[in-house]
Parts: C-alpha cells; sequence; structure tokens
C-alpha cells in the first residue's frame, strides 16, 4: 500500500509553526501520513534542548528522535513508512526534492499558505496582542515628538538631532522589553524619502515634513506579528500636506467601515482607488495611491489574501486584513495609515487597535 | 547560442548577499550569464528603496528594474539572454525550480557555500568587528554577575532574581544600542540545562552552578556574526566543575596553539576528542564532549568547513573557525569556552579575540 503525506523540511518557517507549533535553529521534518497523526523528527542533538519547547507542541502532533541527518533520515521514515507521494510547501528546497525525486517519491507543490488564511480565535488573540505593543510604540514616538524641539531646520531631542536611526532604536528597545522582536525592515521615513513606501530611512528627521513610522514587532513566544503605520508631522504642516492627510484618513476610514464578509478583495481595493480620485489625488507609475489596499498577516508579515487589484479572493470569517491607503508625491511627501480589522470565526466584524493621536506635533 | 548562467532567487538569503552585496524584504533575482557581468533586478516598487541602499551593492555587479513580478520576469529574462541552463543553490525553491523546466531550462545544484569559506581581509575585518562587541557584551555580563548577591540559593541583580531571560534582555539591548542584531538562539543556561548544549535557558540563575552564555551578534550593516562562548560560576565553584573547566580551557587552549593552514579538519577534532580522554573524561551518547569542536561562519552563523569527524576538508588560508570544546554531564552541569581563529588570505594566523576573564565570581 502507498500512501501520501504532507511534509514539510525547514527550520523557523511558518508552515512548519503553525502545522507543528515549533521552530529550531536546523531544519526539522514535519510529516504527516494521510489518515494518520504528523510527526515532527528531530536529530539527536536537539532533540534534548527541544523537550524544553514541548510545551508549544501543537495538540496532537508527536515528537521522534532521529539518529542520521534529516536529509538522510528522510528517505528512511518515508520508505518504512510506505509513504510513495509528498505534498509539500512551494519553498520546499530544491536539493532535498531531487534526492526524494531519485528514490521515486512523487513531489506535489501544496498551497499551505491557504490554509493559514482564516485564522482561529486564539491567532486573532495573538495578533491584537502584538498590536497592543504597536499602540504602546506609537504612545512612546508621540512622546518623543512632542518633548522635541525645533532649530535650525533640525529635530532635537535629547539635545541631540534626531535621525530615523535614533527613532528606529527606541522603537526597536520598546518592542525588546516587552518581549517582541524587531523584524529587519522598519520604517521610519522623512519627506522625499517617505514619498517611496519601501523606503526605510535614513538621516535626520525634519520639521515641517511628513515622517511616515511603519512598525511591525513580532511575539517573541507566539511568532504573530502586528503591523500598524502612522504618519506625523512635527512642526508645522502644508496645505497640501494637510489635505493629503485627510484624504487618506478618509478613504482609511471608509475601507474599515464598509469591509465586510463576502466582499471581492479586489472591489475593497478598488474602493480605495475610487474614492482618492474622487478625492483629486492622481495616481502615475510613480505616483499617487501606488500600492495595494492591505494584506493578512499572522505568522508572517505578509500573508495572503491581499486587498488589491489581481487578488481574486472573497472575504470569509477568520480573515484578517491591514487597511493601510497612502498618498505619495515626490515634492510633497508620503502619507500612509494602517490598522488591523479582523473577521471572527463566527463572523463578528472586530478591530485590532484604535486610531487616536493628532498627526501635527507642535 | 544557448547560455549558462548563475541564478540566486531570495530575498535575505547569504548566498545573494554575498554575490551582489544586497538583501531585499521581498525575493529579488541575481543572474550571473557565463562571462558577463551580474545583474541583480528589482520589481519597480522595491527599485527606487533599493537605489538608497546602492552603496552597498558590490563592485561590478549591475541593478536593473522589471515591469512584472520576479518570477514571471525570470523566464523572460532568461529567453531574452539565450540561457539554457542555470546553477542554484541546494535551498532554491521548488516552485520557481518547476516553471524553469517547463521552460526547458535545465537547472543544477550549484555549491555557492563552498566560495564562501574562504574569506577575504574585508570579510575577517567584519567577523573581527562583530567579536569585538562580543566582548564587550561579555564584560557588561561579567559586571551584572559581579554587582549580584546572593541569597537563598538565588542570585539578585538589582534587587530583583536574576533569569537567563533577564541576562538575554541586558545582552540583546547591549546589541542593539551597538547597531547588531540579536538573532534568535542565543544561549544562557545553567545546571542542568547548561548540560544539554543547545539548551537556550530559561528561568533563574542558580549560584554554585554552571552558567553557559553562547552568543552571536550579526552586524545590522555588514551581516556579518561574531559567536563567543562563555562559562561563568557565581558563588563558589565545586572541584568537580573546576577540574571540567580546566580540562576545557586547556584542550581550548591546545587547539588554538596548534591549528593552522594543511591541518585535516577532522584531525583537528580527534585531537580534542583525544585530550579529553586522555584528562580522563568519558564521552558517551548523552554526556562527556558530544559535538564538534567548530564551525566558520561569515554571513551565516554556521558556515562550512566544520571542525567534526565527518568533515573532508583541510585548512586553507582565508578560513575561519570557531574553536569551542565543551563538557556536559547532567549531574555537574555544561562548559564550553569558544573564540575564533583566523587565516588570513596571506597565511597570517590571527585571533580575533582575547581570553581574559575569570570563571568564578564570587
Amino acid at each position: 500500500m502507498n500512501k501520501t503525506a504532507f511534509l514539510i523540511f525547514d527550520s523557523r518557517g511558518s508552515e512548519i509553526r503553525h502545522r507543528s507549533g515549533l521552530t529550531a535553529p536546523d531544519p526539522f521534518i514535519y510529516l504527516q501520513p494521510e489518515g494518520e497523526k504528523p510527526v515532527v523528527y528531530f536529530s539527536a542533538l536537539e532533540y534534548g534542548a527541544q523537550k524544553e519547547a514541548l510545551g508549544r507542541l501543537k495538540n496532537g502532533v508527536k515528537i521522534e528522535r532521529i539518529d542520521s541527518s534529516p536529509p538522510v533520515a528522510l528517505i528512511k521514515i518515508l520508505t518504512k513508512k510506505n509513504i510513495s507521494a509528498v505534498k509539500v510547501p512551494p519553498s520546499f528546497p530544491l536539493e532535498i526534492a531531487k534526492s526524494l525525486e531519485e528514490n521515486n517519491i512523487t513531489i506535489e507543490i501544496y498551497d499551505f499558505e491557504a490554509e493559514r488564511a482564516r485564522k482561529s480565535i486564539s491567532e486573532i488573540d495573538n495578533l491584537a496582542e502584538a498590536q497592543k505593543i504597536n499602540e504602546t510604540a506609537f504612545s512612546l514616538i508621540y512622546k518623543i515628538l512632542s518633548e522635541s524641539k525645533i532649530k535650525n531646520d533640525r529635530i532635537y531631542f535629547d539635545n541631540e538631532i534626531l535621525t530615523s536611526e535614533k527613532m528606529k532604536m527606541f522603537i526597536a528597545k520598546h518592542f525588546l522589553e516587552s518581549d517582541y522582536s524587531n523584524p529587519e525592515g522598519i520604517i521610519v521615513s522623512c519627506g522625499k524619502q517617505a514619498a517611496q513606501p519601501h523606503n526605510e530611512g535614513t538621516g535626520p528627521l525634519l520639521p515641517n515634513q511628513t515622517i511616515v513610522v511603519d512598525i511591525f514587532p513580532r511575539s517573541n513566544k507566539t511568532g504573530y506579528f502586528g503591523d500598524m503605520t502612522r504618519t506625523f508631522v512635527k512642526g508645522k504642516a502644508s496645505n497640501e500636506i494637510k489635505k493629503m492627510y485627510s484624504a487618506v484618513e478618509e478613504t482609511q476610514k471608509k475601507i474599515l467601515d464598509s469591509i465586510k464578509i463576502g466582499d471581492k478583495c479586489a472591489d475593497v481595493h478598488q474602493s480605495a482607488v475610487t474614492n482618492f480620485k474622487k478625492l483629486g489625488f492622481k495616481t502615475t507609475k510613480k505616483e499617487g495611491f501606488i500600492h495595494g489596499t492591505g494584506h493578512s498577516l499572522g505568522l508572517n508579515i505578509h500573508e495572503l489574501p491581499r486587498l488589491n487589484i489581481i487578488s481574486k479572493s472573497i472575504i470569509e470569517p477568520g480573515m484578517v486584513f491591514t487597511v493601510e491607503p497612502g498618498l505619495y508625491y515626490e515634492k510633497i511627501g508620503g502619507v500612509r495609515l494602517e490598522d488591523i480589522v479582523a473577521f471572527l470565526p463566527s463572523g463578528e466584524k472586530k478591530f485590532l487597535n484604535k486610531f487616536n493621536q493628532s498627526f501635527i506635533i507642535p
């Protein structure tokens, strides 16, 4: 009898963590033969250490010890269990795939990510907890900008020029103290930099310009992310900036109010596009509203479905989304506002954080 | 004319970073057709942001912009450039590999890691810089343990019970302030936990027991790692612990003194094994000297070659190694000492850090 099994070979990836509850410094094996309980296999060296982490092992998952290295053990395990076909994630390492094929095991790529699209209550609780840390981080950022002074076209905090790098340091320390990690790529960008949505920012933060802060702490305990963006101006905002900010604020509110189960993700994005047009904000290849309206998140900062023009998904119970419209013009700067909305498995709509700070800080 | 090319498809991996100098939040393409200059391809959205990071682009690498998503663009680029065969890393994502094969492109797995085994002077400088941060971290740890008081079989720092978690927090903050990141998995383990080499440690640090601290900061700027381990006892060390410590210290010194270009990596490990035996320390499957003697490191914390029994490598100029013998007995605890030795491209042997603290802290 030849069986099929779900197979993941990874160390810290979201697929293996979601299915097993575990991560490890070196790759380990997750195997779930059809109709059987899943098993994770650890090398002898890791086994002792991982036993301590057993509290994180998901209900119903067994743990077993292997004596050879995971790639060698893998072939033996599959042979012993009569498994002739495996379903693996798209990122499955090619080298392992080739060794399986040499042993006449059929490989099919399986979309493990799709099964993460509908979150459980405890997953949504994890996201909400991470978002609480983001709220306290923004209170700190607000306090720093409030206590700062403007002198000679620079912002001074504690008598030192406030830079993107320093602000990121304050944020990272706050996450650290909250038992959250600070993944690469958080954004504190200003002026022309802020007009590029993915620019992480560098150098002095400037008064009277837009400062975009986009931060996404990850819980050391659960692995789940928060994701929140605010835009500030220290000093005075020009009328152009104020208009831009109002347009983004209005568009975000509109989406947050209207988004509901059954909506097509592409339509949600289109309604943001339409609203910006109606308000007179033009979009070209480089300027305007040049990214999607939002994305799901969980053990990864970006998960499917996305709220964008090419999405074919429909919003279902258990799905969560960032709602983060933005406007970007090189001569004015950038504005983006991002919050998370969740649809509980029961169907109830829940905002995971509140929007509560004024954007201009005198 | 059909050409071969080196191809990497990744976002933050060491292969693409080593070849291009760059990392990005989303996967990008690195392509080096035979006899041509390498090119990295970025999507329109990333291009603007990455232009800012151009300072990190390696000499001789070109950067180009693509209009479709990287997997779609990849096939187009290969077709346009008449490339019919690619050499990819072992971790190359299976899904992309399948789409290349459907387009009749031959795939060969290429060992990109092997070309990183011999480091340049500037890479060794990066490692030395990271190791300096480890030295200052150990000064801090030493200070904390020195200023701590023992009460009721607990260690108190600042009137609070000193735990593994708190010590890790002090270390992480120190790394953060030094512009280094604190990867998952650093170890501050005590007593029975310390007797498991990969146990990361949890709960109160105990007096009169071995405390193993194994930390590996990564430079935010260069991406290179440091790696250093020290073992401490706060309070009094038993004779058993003292003997174990001396054996590890002597063995480490012996290896550090004798290791040289031309040595077989397996022999270096064997001489550590022999020395422990000579000193009367027995090794079983679970106790004694139960791991390798060391490993190379660079953009990854663990790189090849390794100083272990199955290595077939010979030490060459440009190679770097941790030397980290250890002893582990459940009833006594664990002792490990780890430092880095480098062989410069010129052949000169260089220690990247100094060993200078007493292990018993009264």
